[in-house]
């Protein structure tokens, strides 16, 4: 990250304050802006067109991997909740109760009234009432596996909200399934993880560590706990999903029984996985820069904007007849068998003014047309992933062959340049505590925040090691799926040790 | 609706028990269950599927015509709540409320804690967390019209639960819009409302009548509120959808202001609408028979279900083979443009079993493909829209060329007949309260639902005069658009009447 000469987008830059640049992008770009209501996020068009698009894809691959979509209630019994109990323990804090079911007047104000005989939770995640169903769904092994998944926004009441990444009402969707044997949950587990890789590294173009939670940063109630980590621009870790295997643990606290091929009864080995609107937070911290958010082709809500340039009013119908069909021509482009999303910006401001709108919310490609391109039949191009500065006369016909091929680059380069960075700021050399310590403290008080990265260690694999890292402000992100298998002493306690884990700061 | 000779697959029959057969066809065709969550129901795959495709219908029609998503907070501070005066009035009596944030032990019982200082009501509709949004981003009349739609869940607190009709918590998309002028708003109002009608009548294939809500029956701060009504079997009336226009009474208590191109300062004028999983219910008792579901092409989750039927075992991946190549050729037939969604429906269950639950779901086509159809490629083809005992033997060759065109006729035929049931019913020789009261009181006790029908009647406009209406169960579905502007005398007061109104009972 040097800093721009020039004057930047957004103020201020990713090295000035990276925290306050966070939120700049999001309202430059109009993604999102904080609710009235404390910890909570009005999701803007622009950063809802991320979701959907998110949701279109991850939607058809929760399909073509043989799901089905259902939905279940927003309220559980506070009966339901305290059935598994690490379960309870891990959400308690952060729940919203709602208590009465009706509002009326006391002394000219408006009281809640109606007192319910069991408070309802608003679901946090939803094992708890969909095991409720999956023990009356399942009877026998030709009921499994069940595959089930839900598109539902959760509450988990959040004390340092922040948009997107932490906030108290987020959207995600969570898969639930119940398989007849260890061995086909286990692999459920891991297929979903493979097709949230999919979701994060080819369409986000995120790159990701595959790994295991270690038992500190499993899910509550989980057997085993698995992500994918996301590396942003200021060297912490995101947490960009999570597949729980989750044994038998759920299945015995709501009794989702089976009889097998013999007519034994059997508990089902269950498992659940989901994918946030968090999300969203990552993809700006991973691709934004000082200009502000930089879209995915695959991701953007629009693909190429048109800005029409028209010096003099008489020259108008001209130059938007020659956007409008140049728009045309583009739609009829195929970009990864769709059709081109182009949009003409026809909207009463100046051309200027409209170009840093584009930028700002981070459109891959710009086109500006004004009467001299009529003329010539070209347009000027300007790409999201080079310099503001950079722009390109280009003719028509050759735009046309080359927009898909751009939009791949475009992916592509977004990629790269991510891993190229993640794999940078990936330190294997530290071996010991103090090492590790000084690692993570900042040698600028004034900028903290610029420094450290993932530091790749031996771990002792000691659950009670993991408090150690606490006291840094720091976790294990992952045992990384991928071990070197070689052996070496503890980074925490140096005792021997053959475990590879991934240490970092986190969202 | 005569009675079958034949058993039929649903217990009891329209005819013996309309609304008991109701939640027998929804059981029957695993649609949807009570939850143990009072008033809230568990949609089920198959239910879920069909909302998906109203979702993705009307998902695509509400951005053709310009409208974006975005996503508000599932929680309305209780102060935002009470702005609108008649809104609050209306929806306060129905309101779950949050008013904790955690969850604590206390003599070894989790009971609610950390109590909030202002009450938070979760969204019944949302047109005040939406208004406060408007608020803020409305400045000038370049800004508008504000064309925004939201999918969500929403609660509103139920004493009389039924399922899909009236839930506690149901799922629906709310549009909300702000215009500069009164003319643009009124024309978003009844632009939304004949997109409704085209999901209501061209894919779900239900008959409407368009109309506007008497002033007895208007959402609670609306200036106007618009109504598709639908006759079911039971000749009762179900509300599709509403479209509200709001006029300024929205803008004026959420301050939604902006300057005119003269620069003065005006309220906008705002509208909303929204359609709900109801829908669904409507779905069902409208084209519902007494073997179960019945779905319109252009709904269902599949459109055709292949039923290998194997004697031997030694048959089994010969007929399976074919049932698979067969499938794949009809995939690749095309029903208006789209890829048709064929099922092999290969469960270790019984071929007559399988049979009666693709019927019970209402699967627009069965086919059912035995060793002898290997020979001599032939299919077995039941269409739902005839009786489960027709079935048709026909080459494959005149299947591929038929299939979409049978399709067509299915939905062409639910209409057709859904629409000569709902005209047969349909009274336009009722003229005077007693006359009313008499066609409306049941002439045979024991089945008291079956009696009744949409009367089309004279109305003197006054609403003081709805409340006669109330004491026979009774209310105006609504003003049709089409008026006869013929002269007549009132069926409630008797007095000079020109408006024609249906008059109904309902869901």
């Amino acid at each position: 990250m040097t800093k721009q000469k020039n004057r930047t987008a957004i103020t201020p830059t990713r090295d000035e304050d990276y925290s306050e640049w966070y939120q700049q992008v999001i309202k430059s770009a109009e993604m999102a802006e904080n609710a009235p209501v404390r910890g909570c996020m009005i999701i803007k068009p622009w950063g809802y067109g991320i979701w959907e698009n998110i949701q279109k894809f991850l939607d058809n691959k929760i399909k073509e991997t043989g799901h089905e979509n259902a939905y279940f209630p927003l309220f559980i019994p506070l009966s339901f909740f305290q059935k598994e109990a690490a379960h309870v323990d891990g959400f308690a804090k952060e729940c919203a109760v709602v208590t009465h079911h009706r509002l009326e007047e006391k002394d000219g104000r408006l009281v809640p009234a109606g007192e319910l005989e069991e408070p309802l939770v608003v679901r946090p995640t939803s094992e708890t009432i969909i095991g409720e169903a999956f023990s009356r769904w399942v009877a026998s092994y030709r009921d499994l596996p069940l595959l089930i998944n839900q598109w539902a926004n959760v509450v988990r009441w959040e004390m340092r909200p922040r948009i997107f990444l932490r906030t108290t009402e987020f959207l995600w969707q969570e898969g639930h399934t119940a398989h007849a044997t260890e061995e086909e949950a286990i692999e459920e587990t891991l297929k979903m993880l493979e097709v949230y890789r999919t979701v994060v590294e080819d369409i986000l173009a995120i790159p990701v560590i595959i790994g295991e939670k270690s038992p500190g940063e499993r899910f509550p109630g989980a057997v085993a706990t698995y992500t994918l980590e996301a590396m942003m621009q200021d060297r912490k870790a995101l947490q960009s999903c999570t597949s729980h295997y989750l044994g038998q643990n759920f299945s015995k606290a709501s009794n989702i029984r089976f009889s097998n091929k013999e007519g034994d009864l059997e508990y089902a080995y269950t498992t659940s996985w989901g994918m946030t609107t968090r999300l969203i937070g990552s993809l700006i911290m991973c691709h934004g820069d000082d200009d502000g958010l930089r879209l995915p082709p695959r991701i953007a809500p629009k693909h190429v904007v048109i800005i029409p340039v028209i010096p003099k009013p008489e020259l108008e119908t001209m130059v938007l007849d020659y956007a409008e069909k140049l728009a045309a021509e583009l739609r009829n482009c195929q970009y990864e068998g769709q059709s081109i999303v182009v949009y003409v910006d026809k909207r009463e401001k100046r051309g200027g003014e409209k170009n840093w709108e584009w930028i700002k919310k981070g459109v891959p490609i710009r086109i500006e047309v004004g009467p001299r391109d009529v003329d010539s039949q070209t347009v000027v191009v300007a790409r999201r992933d080079e310099s503001v500065q950079e722009k390109q006369s280009v003719s028509v016909h050759d735009l046309k062959n080359q927009v898909s091929s751009i939009l791949s680059e475009i992916q592509q380069n977004y990629f790269t340049e991510a891993k190229h960075y993640r794999d940078s700021q990936l330190y294997r050399n530290i071996h010991t505590f103090e090492e590790l310590k000084a690692f993570f403290t900042p040698k600028n008080e004034e900028k903290p925040e610029i420094h450290g990265g993932f530091v790749l260690a031996k771990w002792c694999g000691d659950p009670a090691t993991e408090e150690l890292l606490g006291e840094l402000k720091l976790t294990i992100r992952c045992v990384p799926l991928e071990q070197s298998r070689t052996k070496g002493k503890c980074v925490l306690t140096g005792r021997d040790a053959t475990l590879d884990v991934v240490i970092a700061k986190s969202y």
